[in-house]
């Protein structure tokens, strides 16, 4: 399986500043990043086979349990850019991603970010003891596991 | 029982324009005043004594399938307005709702619209014959009954 | 020049259901469209040579008005669709424009509607006496002239 | 000039969770506390004589800079809670905060933050040498002064 990941295991999803991710000051407002953030994690997931309404439907979610963003430059209305995600460690059923937005040229870092997801059971509303089948499968195929 | 309403039988819900609402012409962004409208009907119905998470618990969701607006003026940054609603008709198990957005003092209109829902059986996705009893008495209540 | 469009004229935009667009009830928030909407308006200016922010950085804007949206089928997470838009006629200085989402394949259709902006002097908050000539020449491009 | 505080100082802002705060989980999406957080902290300074609008009008804006978050537990809809925030620590035109969303006894921690703004020139789009006096008026009010 391959997936169009960039020499250091980046993936890539490509955005446009549109009215609605602006605020009254011009520029992106500082919310709006964590859409698109969540957006590039679920493309990833379904660029390596796993459709994340599929993983819910089999009674597990992925949760955001920590956030930390860093705004470097602002972006504003009708640029375009590129927020640049990868899975960096997995422990237990944490999965640690780091994130970058560049421009497309890849000159220009707005923000960094780093998100923790942990897989909770649905049903029951608690954290699973280890990650379904389902997604250990994606994990071994980047290479990210358990350390 | 009483409801906190004007003479004409609206609810009034009161707002403050946040940077999170407005977009890069620092006025109020067209889609942020859906947010209000829906807070405001839902804050209603708790004045009539109905929790719109417990009408959910029992199986019934009341999802928008009609929705028209008119706007008047643009709300800008930190100006605070009144979202004022009421239910002007039931048909069946269609709800009708008529809202204005006004300045506190009520001298300036910002947006009027409509908006119609359409009570659903939560498990099986279909619209319901009837309203649920735990409904048809908070309608009762206001006298938005069925014409 | 030529632009992407069907024989209808339709211009259309791609999206996909992510969780941030969804509610507790598993479908696409009502308001959540509201944002596919502008942005596939955007990309429909972009694709005939109009940058929106570069309307903006002339001084003219284009808000909303007026909006009105029939909810026919709920979109639920994960699913892709097609937002549809094209500019049906244009009266001084305002642009109407009508809507469909469908499904990719054209066999479902989960929402119709119609939205209509008005250009207005950024400077000054009013509205124009006419179309500034940028606009004016992309209208010509698509037949959208006045009637 | 008295403000709201608690005794450690937390400035409190009261908040209800709504349909459109949600994600297919039923719970709050992870991104809609970034609003309240954003609505505590301006009406924070609301309470202590700084309108924010008015401290744009003057020329000066506080983008957020950096961000962090843990997600403690997740809020449902129709739920209530406490978002509360403090400023603890200036460094020159940085502006650190702290907040806590806590269930409204008090027993029940859902979320806490740390949320860094830094002061910029609107015009220029540069960070300011030093605090407007507006700001550094609030500041000293609340002991938050540069250590």
């Amino acid at each position: 399986m391959s997936t169009p990941l960039t020499p250091e295991n980046w993936f890539e999803y490509h955005i446009r500043v549109h009215p609605n991710h602006t605020d009254y000051a011009g520029y992106v407002w500082h919310g709006s990043y964590i859409v698109w953030m969540e957006e590039a994690r679920v493309e990833y997931l379904r660029s390596l086979g796993l459709d994340y309404a599929r993983l819910v439907a089999l009674g597990c979610e992925l949760p955001v349990v920590e956030l930390s963003i860093r705004y470097h430059r602002a972006l504003s209305m009708g640029m375009s850019a590129v927020v640049r995600t990868r899975m960096v460690q997995t422990k237990g059923v944490r999965l640690n991603w780091d994130y970058q937005i560049q421009s497309p040229e890849g000159d220009r870092l707005y923000l960094t970010a780093k998100v923790t997801l942990v897989a909770v059971d649905r049903a029951q509303g608690k954290i699973l003891r280890q990650l379904p089948p389902i997604l250990q499968e994606v994990l071994s195929v980047v290479g990210s596991v358990e350390c």
